[in-house]
């Protein structure tokens, strides 16, 4: 077992920052130090087996992203990432951890989804990978099937009210599993959208003649994430289950959100970049026509929908992550190429695969709002790291800086600088980025998981089979 | 300097714990090292000095209350701890700073008032202090005076919109004040009580012959502490102020602060214990006669009163803790003694000293909060050490524990179990206690500040001159 | 055609009150007159057939119940009132109109379901009638048909989102019954609670042995009522269109409407008489325990159901109807007597058949607000008769004492009594009363339905067959 | 006594419309008639003085204009219309009765106050005339005053939270007042801006050289009109207290209305033509330079001032007044020429005569509403006239069209069109009118008061010492 100095830098926490040393032995933190300090006569530098110089820059624990798809059906096509590559691309990125999702499909076996996913990480993942399990279909079996997932390391499932007929479950289904999570301490975590008025509105649109992807984001309109996310939260408060409701976009969703944190409720709200950044006036292109260069904007299709920056969903997101009405910023990463897989909707918006990548580029995208002033240095580790692991049951493994956590680090340049794009920093496995162009001040300099240097130099030093599965507890984020 | 060690405890931080040594050497930490670990081959409980073991026990940043008035002259009086007595006491409780208010009177300059608070304080106290400066007459000498207080150390400063004729400033005056702190980047602190209003009600209550303490809290109504609060609120909306209102204790107050916050402002709240577990019932004693033993209730006459239960606002103070809409609990400790002081009042309330004495009970008061499940024990410590650090500019010496901050450390015993009352805990300097008769479980075991040991095997070994004072710096809370 | 004089009394509008003369020419009001005055020579009240004297009384437009289901199947049986013994009822009670709901069933034609209604009514009712059309299963066929139902004199229409496998429809099918709705004009009415959900808890405490009918109210939770009214809204939102909800019991679900309406939103509520004065607790019993008397409780069970009075339910509606935020106060009388009927759920609440009957009782128990000061005089006619009559297209014909609308006039002896139950004032098909035992101030003295005098001096001078169909127009009653 | 007959139109009532006679014998409506019915054999056209054709046109109760300052001594000056040229343009455009308030100086007694309006308007009016009793010194001789005010018709009362110095009330005079106020049943009519701070910010922005207009309304920020709005309104609650808030013009202080009316309080808010149109924007003129035409913008200032269009407070009127937050709209007349007038405040905004004048245009400016959808036409009846009638305690008398009133009847022509301007239908004593060149649908045809026609043909026939005082009972309006 090998010990690793990280000195010089600034350690920041989700509370401060302060000037530290890291000390690392074998695959976990066994001292943080005050710098330079040669603890009661001992020469740290000299003993360990090699010392990383942070001076200049910051000391965050690894990013954690709690929301990704590798390798998931969707649409007749597979999410383009593979285990492998999606955490390799993690890694460049900054993120030592990510929280996949197992999916059970409806008239299959919670266990045999379950499985199904461990078969495709197990070995194959560059840093440690975490499941949630999808309930695809809530009855009998599933529901007892719940029982066990805790025991599998598994302490959040989710439901969709979105993708009738797919994921979809209504509301007597929703009501048992909560139930069902509540007894057991499971964190429900929530795909809000009113599926089958979305899908009537979609079907109307392409009986127009309406089926460019601009017209997804018109069908999946913001009223049906605010009534969706309104209903989860009243089955949540009817059973006294506690909730998670994933990839925010609409501002009247975090409004409902927001007040029933006011009531003291434990409601939580996850964003993600493409809505603090990107909004549906990109899909309209340049020329601002819905018909846009045909289907360039099928890259920008995920749900929920990119929204209108002219109504302030984006300014909205922002603000939750400042109010602590959002907590949590996760990628949804779930990428399909443009070839052959978002091509599956040229002609009909329906068919396009939901999806956008970015698991690469959380850190680095967030650090960008902590240069343009939306949200403070420790609000962006909490947001990236800390928050993930509390709400996700990883707290004292993960999401810190401390003695007895993993030695999951990443030193970050604020002086570096970072180009995305499909030919600059991506190792994404897509043949376009929704953030092609993009230009960000700061950069992930080293990247340490457990113990191993995965990045450094520019370089990677990892490789697939390094991650290992993380068995979760039940959240720590309850108040 | 001598070396420290306090080994075998969980060391509790506002978004966890784990097991970790702390090695203190001087007055500051210098390592927090995973338990045991005999770092690169030094035996460190052999090497130090002193071993503290906190096995089983709860290794958590000394507490700081951020609102305190020692030896404040007050209707005629002055509060009966003085700087010695006062923070003896908090020593005793596991407070290891203080945040008192240096006062400037009406008419008096800015800098008399500080330099007579320093006075008072310097060489006495027995754990750090800090100032808050109270403008007491805001005009352009004041407002001139508060560009130099950043160097004198005081990063925030507070006005009354209550006691008309003594602290009272009016909305002019205010709008001016926070004018000036936005440009210094000052934290403007509020007393949010529409004074004018109360003293109508006031006078009229006693015209009517209603003359006991109960009476004080009839006319410190909660319409007129939602008043003002949102008053405040307003005016630092328009002059783009960042906002402290202080001892919060009705539940309007509270949604009027949740209100601005929800819209993304920088308004905080503060509650003390007296609103979380005393209230106006107690006032009537257990006759339910206003007129209780004539006079027993003006041990509990403090401003902000205390309020019905009935109406639930002391709930909705424990749920402010737990949403975030409270940050902070401090004491508004503010003692005075029944004989000579509270008598003053005897036949008009309006006369009895406002102010309860809590400095030395704060930790063990909220702690039984973590014991009955309304705060966690993280919350806990975030809410009486790492945000009252941050929210006044302290954060990186106080408030945490992590290497470079000062070793203030309070060991908690949670099988422990403190009785309150005069002939108990008490070291207050008063003859009677708002919270004789409580019984609560955990237990302040060792109290450490800037490496020294105060309190240890139940006995003191502090002394005064040992606390130094505080020169903080800008808030680190805002978002 | 004969000439009717009212004459002495104070007419009373939903704006205010003056002392006026009301002159009935065949079945129209044509004037409305100084009192007393002999207009330009002529002496009235000799020259008019008949002369109703109404010194000291008031004289107000007929009551227009806007929510009735005479004869309606439900569970296995029907409601009790035929449309005969229900609308002689209700002129007993001083109304003088209903709207009935005809009921599509699922699987038959919505004009098969409307012509099976006027079949029930034609030629039985005792004072006018209009029909709301339940619309059982939007399909394209009864798509097609709401296109028609203005035509036919119906202008609002109803689905639910309760009763899952009789009435409900799913959000796809009303949002394309609103959007339809929208094109045409029609006002939405809705049963706003989700009964997916609640089918869920029904069962669960069925499976429980929680069978007695105390525990069809617990089942019926007040988070499912707001739920479903928040969904209702935003429905109504997308489609921009009217929407109205009915017997709205749950003080939440009044706060969603009136934050609906703060935003300019067409929603409105409407209340009934068992949610102003009954309560959840009412059917505990003298007991408090949930099986008293077995079954007693039965009488209450209606949907949505009585709410708790400790939760403040009740308090609510009233306000609701001081601000505004439910216009209307109708009955939801459906009738069910005991033997044979509300037996069926004996041992089980579910087979309880729900409903209440009070057509008869409206405006004795709404008068009694203006009695108790929770309504004033004007507020009280404008709730039975002037908003139900403006909101369901009847405005002009009915709900006014205006020259040209129809002669539908109550004269209410506020100085009169009612004793209500069944061996008293009760004509309603029923063998109890939800009513029994209540005493009120007031009473209905004479009523008038299209110029004919169908009670006065205690007896009934009406008739089966004098009251005609009315067809509506759209609502008037839009902002 | 003449009589007079309106024969052919639409009466217009708030709650609906019907083809309807009117009947006026001397100065009181007798009857109501179902048009052309030859009641029981007379032939009223033949039989009256005079008949008035309104065939194709609207039959509505004169205007009530709540909310007018003829002759009020401001800033040195004098309010341009006397109460004979004020209440001959009020004529013009159908407003038959005005009320005005009476002026207490501070230091004067409220009786002479009373008395020297009196004086004014004695035999000078053209139409019917109340007054409001402004009391600008709350104390022990004012507050007695308030005892008698009911006796002298006067049921509402005026405070000041603006106007240091001139009219302010500080929150205890407030307080007192409402008390009184609420014993005596009077309704308190408040202007709700935070005068001390806003004085503050005026003489920065004129020290800053920010002397034009446009800078009137930057001073008079909104937070300060939403600040002292919800001041007003907790003090109303303390004090059980109805409360009329005046000139309502900014979207949140709407707000603070509603959020107070739905908790069930009597709190009521005006809002005037100008706040509807006119914008801060107009003040920047063309160029978008607040100095634009260096002082054309004096002809909107006024306070409240006009609001920002860009922020949407003119939309938030309307919607106000569709949400029934606000519930009446009256002018503020109180018109100042250019020239002598405005004129005293170039190169200091500070200086110049606050005030617009519209009491000729609010009947056509506000049926211009009814044109663009904004307001339904029984809306327009209900804010124009039957509301002003009961909010101030003239119902029956004032405020409808029925028998028993005063004839006080506008015929209205919608087919009409009005050109407003200096040159066209203007004749208020002003050299400018802050809507030059307005034209809008709709036009005033016929104006009777107390059944002599002032307005016909094109024609003035009214005369000075026509308009009666208004004895007032108190407010009809609360819930």
């Amino acid at each position: 077992m090998s010990t690793l100095l990280i000195t010089g830098g600034t350690v920041v926490s989700s509370t401060g920052r302060s000037r530290a040393d890291v000390l690392v032995d074998g695959e976990r933190i066994v001292a943080v130090l005050e710098p330079g300090s040669n603890l009661l006569g001992t020469d740290l530098a000299a003993s360990v087996d090699r010392v990383v110089d942070a001076t200049g820059k910051y000391v965050i624990p690894g990013g954690i992203d709690a929301h990704t798809h590798m390798q998931l059906p969707f649409g007749g096509t597979e999410a383009s990432d593979t285990f492998e590559t999606g955490t390799t691309a993690a890694a460049w990125g900054g993120t030592t951890s990510i929280i996949d999702f197992a999916v059970q499909k409806t008239g299959e076996a919670v266990e045999t989804g379950l499985e199904a996913w461990h078969e495709k990480a197990r070995g194959n993942c560059a840093v440690d990978y975490g499941f949630h399990q999808i309930i695809g279909g809530v009855d009998e079996q599933s529901l007892k099937a719940m029982e066990t997932l805790l025991d599998e390391g598994i302490s959040s499932y989710k439901l969709f009210m979105a993708y009738p007929g797919v994921f979809y479950s209504d509301d007597a289904q929703i009501l048992k599993a909560m139930q069902k999570a509540a007894e057991l301490g499971l964190l429900t975590m929530m795909h809000a959208e009113n599926g089958p008025a979305i899908d009537v509105l979609a079907q109307q649109l392409h009986d127009q003649g309406k089926t460019t992807p601009y017209f997804h984001g018109i069908a999946r309109a913001w009223q049906m994430e605010e009534e969706a996310t309104h209903r989860a939260i009243m089955l949540a408060d009817l059973t006294e289950s506690p909730l998670y409701v994933v990839h925010v976009s609409a501002k009247q969703a975090v409004d409902q959100i927001a007040a029933a944190r006011d009531r003291g409720r434990n409601v939580f709200g996850e964003t993600c970049p493409q809505y603090l950044y990107l909004s549906l006036e990109e899909q309209l292109g340049a020329t601002g026509d819905p018909a846009w260069g045909e289907f360039e904007g099928a890259k920008w299709v995920c749900s929920t929908p990119l929204r209108s920056r002219a109504e302030g969903h984006q300014d909205a997101m922002w603000q939750g992550l400042r109010t602590n009405d959002l907590q949590m910023v996760s990628t949804d990463h779930c990428p399909f190429c443009m070839k052959d897989q978002k091509e599956l909707g040229r002609g009909d918006f329906r068919a396009i695969p939901n999806g956008i990548g970015s698991v690469e580029h959380r850190l680095d995208l967030m650090y960008q709002g902590v240069v343009t002033g939306e949200i403070t240095l420790e609000r962006w580790v909490e947001l990236t790291s800390t928050t993930p692991a509390r709400m996700f049951g990883l707290h004292g493994t993960k999401g810190v800086i401390a003695p007895g956590a993993d030695a999951d680090i990443v030193v970050y340049d604020p002086a570096g600088h970072t180009s995305i794009g499909v030919g600059k920093t991506h190792h994404m496995n897509m043949d376009h980025s929704a953030w092609e162009g993009y230009e960000v001040d700061g950069h992930v300099d080293v990247v340490v998981s457990r113990g191993s240097v995965l990045v450094s130099d520019g370089e990677f030093h990892g490789r697939a089979g390094h991650g290992r599965y993380l068995k979760r507890g039940l959240t720590q984020y309850l108040v």
